[in-house]
């Protein structure tokens, strides 16, 4: 993969991560399970970022762009629209370096959710709930703060800190046939994509999607940014559509998706919650979905499945009983 | 301590099962939470046994007793009474070294781990759900196949094997001022015992305990075991009653008790879901409760939490929804 758009990030800016948050992440564990390699027929690596802080691989982009801002733009602040894993991430980044984290959030935001971004000591700033609304009120919150806006998996910084779980997994479990990870905005999945390109040129990158929401199949199959998608999915970290770095990062690395029911990602769920003993979200289970999905192709190889994070409203569990 | 009853296992048995087990049983990691001990007001090492092989500690004292045979014992396979964690351990252990395995279970057993048992390759043996009745199932197993008979919590090599999770906190965690554990039978909790007498004389030995099984607190209370009473709570691992030898090693040490309400246990169970991400059952999450329910005595403490096991029935689940 050449490096022709300067604004993307490469390897180089993924070991920085590294280095970068080495004092606040955790480096989180790689687990197995014989019953499901057994299912599977193949190894299965789990990169278990359920045990990541706040929950969810999120926190190694938000930390990574935090702690690369120089002093004066730091002590300015952070600010980001996100109900979800990133809006968490970034205030706990933003307390590990004592600045402040502003987050947008939407009216009719799960409580819990917002309750956690707040212990983390962030404040919240509601909008309605459209995408424009939330895009203006985080312009407003910068023009009143001067704080820097972090986007959840656009920013540089954010892709390059997602690619450390790559990095971790790879030291851990030594080398892989292929490197499976699900795929929403994208700075997960390009994350990783830059890492494989470069210490695992033979591994093969495959993408997890929700049928609901699966912008980056169409994308990648058509050559060009399609968003035009409602989302209808059980993965809620998922719903967002696939950011340009992304896109142009998986594309030229030639990652391929496999799309997958909610159906077998809450039955994947199910597998990793009684096996793996992980309580992991939609959003991670669909990667063990999707290999599921297609034995055949996965056989006797050795796989990595990253489970991105684990916060789950049990309030909400999707497990008919 | 000194050990007076010759029939009792010593530390130098644990030693033994560390070496005994290790090329069969996983050293599960110890987890740490920032946002739990913010909770507990005290550092809380969480030593994740859900992580062991078969989901539960268990594995850890029937894969010791297995690989303790002589090879012509051995061959003559293993039986037991257990439709829980040690009937599926005991089956997995007697995997890792090809010999048959019996489990003797009561009519009524949960069909999923019934399940799980045949999974591992045993023989089931179905009894009625009586005391009596398993007893004589047992022996009649035994004298049709001459098969050793591995107690679940009275064979002096399954306690030697359950002390290893203690073994591993310690190294993992360092000094230790309480080590919690949880108390059924007994046999995690004397294992334990034996490993702080002889590595950490400084550390207190703290037993969580149902309060609707709480007969291990009223025998050390009174000194002579009692068990006179019907167990009623959620925990069912902990339903069975204090051993004799667990009994003798617990009051030697001088080991003490918190009895826990089952609603603290639900809410402890739902704090380490939540949080360490981590599927604890019941009769794990209650050493959390204890902690919780007596802050003021862990107050500023390094303690050490021992997370049995995480096998739970994901169809029947406490929380109120």
């Amino acid at each position: 993969m050449t490096k022709e758009n300067p604004s993307l990030p490469g390897f180089r800016d993924v070991l920085a991560a590294a280095a970068r948050i080495a004092p606040h992440a955790h480096a989180t564990p790689v687990l197995r399970s014989r019953t499901l390699e057994a299912m599977a027929g193949c190894e299965l690596h789990f990169k278990c970022e359920p045990l990541q802080r706040a929950g969810a691989f999120k926190f190694r982009g938000a930390c990574n762009a935090v702690w690369a801002l120089d002093a004066d733009t730091a002590a300015r602040g952070v600010v980001t629209h996100s109900s979800g894993n990133h809006g968490a991430a970034l205030a706990l980044a933003a307390r590990t370096r004592g600045i402040a984290c502003h987050v947008v959030v939407p009216e009719g935001a799960v409580e819990a959710k917002l309750a956690a971004i707040r212990g983390y000591g962030a404040t919240l700033h509601r909008c309605a709930p459209t995408i424009a609304a939330r895009e203006a009120k985080a312009a407003e919150v910068q023009r009143g703060t001067a704080a820097t806006f972090v986007h959840p998996y656009v920013d540089p910084m954010v892709i390059a800190g997602q690619g450390t779980v790559a990095l971790e997994l790879l030291n851990a479990a030594g080398t892989l046939d292929v490197l499976v990870t699900p795929v929403g905005g994208g700075g997960l999945a390009s994350g990783c994509a830059l890492v494989a390109a470069a210490q695992a040129p033979g591994c093969q990158l495959v993408l997890a999607e929700p049928r609901g929401a699966a912008d980056t199949a169409a994308s990648l199959a058509t050559g060009r940014l399609d968003h035009d998608f409602v989302p209808d999915t059980i993965c809620d970290g998922l719903r967002g559509t696939l950011g340009a770095p992304g896109f142009e990062i998986l594309r030229r690395h030639g990652a391929s998706v496999v799309v997958v029911d909610d159906s077998d990602t809450v039955a994947a769920m199910r597998l990793l919650w009684t096996r793996l003993k992980l309580l992991v979200e939609p959003s991670s289970a669909i990667a063990l979905a999707a290999v599921l999905q297609q034995r055949e192709r996965f056989a006797g190889k050795r796989v990595g499945v990253v489970l991105s994070g684990g916060n789950v409203d049990l309030d909400a569990l999707p497990f008919s009983t």
